[in-house]
């Protein structure tokens, strides 16, 4: 209608939202170098936010690295959102639906910014993430605290595990209203559980009733967002969140989680909605995926359009990631005769230091962005004369680098007769092994520490770091240490199951071969050489739970794990990304839209197939 | 002057403040049956700050009971705060001292009710004390996450310890000043030692200048009030802060840290202030001072003129404290033929039956107030016939006392050959040596660990509890269990070593003895038997650094240690409470004038003599 163009140019109907999630605020926080890089990126969404003049911030999930943050990232986190998000501003959403239901867990049952004893200029809308999830005692989220201290709106928490009823937010801004859904992180198994079970229902806004089953998609006049934080990737059955479970009448998914930026939205043509992947804002892991440059969203919604600018990130640190395959170097490096070890020593000299070279090109001028670069080459090698100590090569680049422990990293390849690279299968096996067996072995490896406690002698522990653990209480009175060590050693004991991948009867006795295996000594010094990221470890099951594969092992796989499949993909969400564009209300920034088509084909390389395999339940 | 008493009367000249002090949120919390309690009375202190209208609250540190709350203890506190100290209500307080300095860690570096993006009702101020002070990474503060919140106004906070300067926050309201000074706080060794070596100056308000060793003490309009949480009662040279060190220049210090209620102001005739112990709100440990009725303070100040009144807590859970030398009751009870563990048995189940029927008048009808009550019956005994199995003889009273696992609590009495006990003579020398040697002992302790860490097999630990803790973290996942049994640990060690009172030499031999003399079940058994206490239980150091004697031995040693010399000194605090009663502002509420000299009475027992030892460097 010749109207509605004026009205969309109209800032009044146009609800404007700034879009970001996994801020992971504390990873790292005690590294030297590192320790405020998360922080630095969450405060430049702010300052955008501010700069935008938007009308909410919505963040989907992680805000917090750690389950219980330290007082340093909570008071850093609380710090900034006073500065940046309370002010005059008068906010000009208005909310529509039952106040007391969404936000039964804040002081006054409202949203933040109609407290009257706080001065809310940005509201921010947060659900929570598998790291900041409710735990401990009291099932406390840390984003109650801040939700309870008036600084976030914490929706989307669901309190009854045997049945999700998901009912939105309404919000209404001039002509548009936004119907805001919102699922905080829930684990997938049991999320595929309950969507199996038919346990899941969205009550929509609107005409369509509550039965999301038999709401016809009538146009009415809501946009439906959707926020969650699950598994996008396909990791396994009952190991994701396929976009299929989702409601057909939604509009458009923000998800929170994965890490690689894939902000640009692309259809789901089956489910006539599109999907938008921000991806962090701090990497977590030294991979593919956390490389890609980071961005944040402008949303913009007008009725039922809307439009995604993409904003990139300028105090990101600089993070060059590389991967080579040295077999396929064997005769331009000549590795079959003479000194292969020496060779690749060299070659990975000159490569790393083209790669802090091409680093410098990621530097924005950015005043708070830091200059030291996180540099990443994978050697992947079949043979190990090929291999050197890499913490000694790493040094080379102390004063260079952000990341002086870890700067490349050698994996290995399994030869196959056919001689190409078994990586991808091994991984559906490790994946099927994982989806099958992961709680078991969860549970199976827990038990050890169990019956060790009533009977048995100590099986996974070596006593010297059940020592090693009490010294570091006692000297640094930090009880993470402890736990971290207790985690390391579960990690490792699953990822030995999983290289071993022993068959269901044989798993009590590799876990009994997994002491001999590995010395204190050892796994000692493969824990420290994490430097601080021990702090930040999570145990391996988050490999499963947890998209930013904060595991060497897990952050392989997911780049390696979807690569093949991912290109065709690629090309096609570019395809079916432009009807999106064509909906977007301003159509005269064609600039921004090539410049999203090409980052959705670079953003779309890692899109797994979407379908549920037969053996999921 | 006439018109004076008029001006008095008026609201508008008044500076109303609610008094108090070591609330210990979070204090047994996991505790299903005292979890809410340190909650309940920190709301009920709210609740009386708001019906009696005060112009702020003042808290003198301890706040929280752990360094790093948890976050239900810190969600708990942010909502009551919200809760009660926000809204519309005028705060007539104006600060005309320089806020940036006295609260530069403010986001806003003001006082949170000038804000302009808080609305505040009663602004609270308080200080850290040794339960709440910065530590960890950041070194901060759960205070420093409330101040940022906007929830309260921190405030005495030393940042460099080679000297203090305190400077006093300036509040005007009508005709009069408030000077307010605040010292969180300080390890009393070293607060001794910047003393001694004049490294501590008061910057006063007013004419007086800002050396307050030449101050002259000359009459001006500052009210001069200063809050401090430190020892107040002698546990040893260097051990506590006598009030002699405090500036001649003060009208009123309140004092936190200990927790027995003396909340009547004591005057000190030699500097010319009074002193106010409001107490504890919650009692951390069954001893005899935490039995005593907890109050706070309604203190009304006019120009240089105060007044307080007592305000009794109707919300805290009855508690009914006993001691008896069980040799005074040989004859009574015919302990010297027969079967003596019977007969004390018998006498202790009556008399706690009695405890539990005395209880009930502390029934006060207060809604909140929890019915089952904490009962604590010591018994001094020589001769270990007398003994029973305590926690068989508790269970009897499972379901009719809050403290069902240790309702009696044995103590050696040492008889000398004049057959008066020595409790008192071994506690000085106790005294003695923790003044002396703490320190070292405390490094001898770690230096176990720290060197079992490079070297030496574990000499303290039983590899047993190095098993234990890990269980209870993979178990439970909970951190602190492997803190407390270290904790627990070293405790003991300390225990053993003041017990055996080895000569500097055989220190060492000692604490090698340690571990034989006690076995690792028999530990267990004695941590078990606290049950949620563990959770809260700090080391034994703590019984220096800590008033609230969490520690038995530190609990006998508070009470004990102070009571035979406490009686003289009541009286004569009684009479000298007298002309600050005429000081009053309102010399019409005679009755309140009644009660207080009575209480004060009561509540001078435990008043300790106040010199400085010559030994005291």
């Amino acid at each position: 209608m010749a109207d509605s163009s004026a009205a969309e140019q109209d800032g009044d109907n146009v609800i404007r939202i700034m879009v970001a999630t996994d801020n992971h605020l504390g990873y790292g926080e005690k590294d030297a170098v590192r320790g405020e890089d998360s922080f630095t990126a969450f405060e430049e969404i702010l300052e955008l936010a501010v700069a935008e003049d938007v009308d909410m911030i919505l963040l989907g999930g992680d805000l917090f690295h750690d389950a219980v943050p330290s007082q340093n990232a909570m008071h850093k986190c609380i710090e900034l959102l006073r500065r940046y998000t309370f002010g005059d501003k008068l906010v000009s959403l208005e909310i529509v639906s039952d106040q007391a239901q969404c936000f039964y867990n804040a002081v006054n049952q409202s949203v933040n910014y109609e407290d009257p004893n706080l001065n809310i200029a940005i509201p921010v809308f947060s659900i929570h993430g598998n790291h900041d999830d409710p735990s401990g005692f009291g099932r406390l989220s840390s984003l109650d605290l801040l939700s309870t201290s008036g600084l976030i709106n914490y929706f989307g928490r669901w309190t009854d595990l045997t049945k999700l009823e998901i009912s939105p937010i309404l919000i209404r801004k001039g002509e548009s209203q936004l119907a805001l859904y919102g699922l905080s992180h829930i684990h997938d198994g049991r999320l595929a559980r309950l969507f199996k079970d038919f346990k899941v229902t969205f009550e929509r806004a609107g005409p369509g009733g509550s039965d999301a089953s038999t709401a016809d998609a009538a146009e009415d006049d809501w946009f439906h967002l959707m926020v969650v934080h699950q598994n996008r990737a396909d990791r396994g059955p009952k190991n994701y969140l396929p976009e299929e479970l989702l409601p057909d009448f939604l509009h458009l998914v923000v998800w929170g989680h994965e890490h690689d930026c894939r902000i640009e939205p692309e259809s789901n043509a089956k489910k006539g909605f599109y999907v938008s992947q921000p991806g962090s804002s701090v990497p977590t892991s030294l991979s593919e995926g956390e490389a890609k440059k980071k961005h944040v969203g402008l949303l913009e919604i007008y009725k039922t359009k809307f439009k995604l600018k993409e904003l990139p990130l300028q105090s990101v640190r600089p993070f060059v990631y590389d991967s080579i395959v040295l077999p396929d170097k064997a005769e331009e490096l000549g590795l079959n005769e003479g000194d292969a070890s020496t060779k690749v020593y060299k070659f990975a000299r000159e490569r790393v230091e083209s790669m802090i070279e091409k680093a410098k090109a990621q530097l924005t001028g950015h005043p708070k962005q830091p200059e030291l670069p996180l540099i990443r080459l994978r050697l992947l090698y079949t043979d190990e004369s090929c291999m050197f100590n890499t913490i000694r090569f790493s040094q080379m680049f102390s004063t260079r680098v952000a990341n002086a422990q870890d700067v490349v990293q050698f994996s290995k390849l399994v030869k196959r007769t056919k001689g190409e690279n078994v990586q991808l299968d091994k991984e559906a096996m490790r994946r099927a092994l994982e989806a099958e067996n992961a709680t078991r072995v969860e549970e199976l490896v827990d038990r050890y520490f169990e019956e060790a406690k009533t009977k048995k002698p100590l099986k996974l522990l070596h006593s010297k770091a059940l020592a090693e653990m009490t010294y570091r209480l006692v000297e640094r009175r930090d009880a993470n240490a402890a736990e971290n060590i207790v985690k390391f050693y579960r990690e490792k004991a699953v990822e030995h199951l999983m290289e071993s991948m022993p068959n269901e009867e044989s798993i009590d006795d590799e876990l009994q071969n997994f002491r001999e295996r590995y010395k204190h000594e050892d796994l000692l010094r493969m824990l420290d050489a994490r430097g601080v990221k021990t702090k930040n470890e999570s145990s391996v099951f988050a490999s499963k739970d947890d998209a930013n594969g904060s595991t060497a092992a897990a952050a392989g796989r997911g780049t390696r794990g979807t690569r093949g499949r991912g290109a065709a993909r690629g090309r096609a969400a570019a395809t079916r990304a432009k009807p999106q564009l064509d909906a977007s209300v301003n159509n005269s920034r064609s600039s921004g839209r090539q410049q999203t088509l090409a980052s959705s084909v670079r953003g779309a390389k890692n899109v797994p197939p979407y379908v549920i395999s037969d053996d999921s339940d």
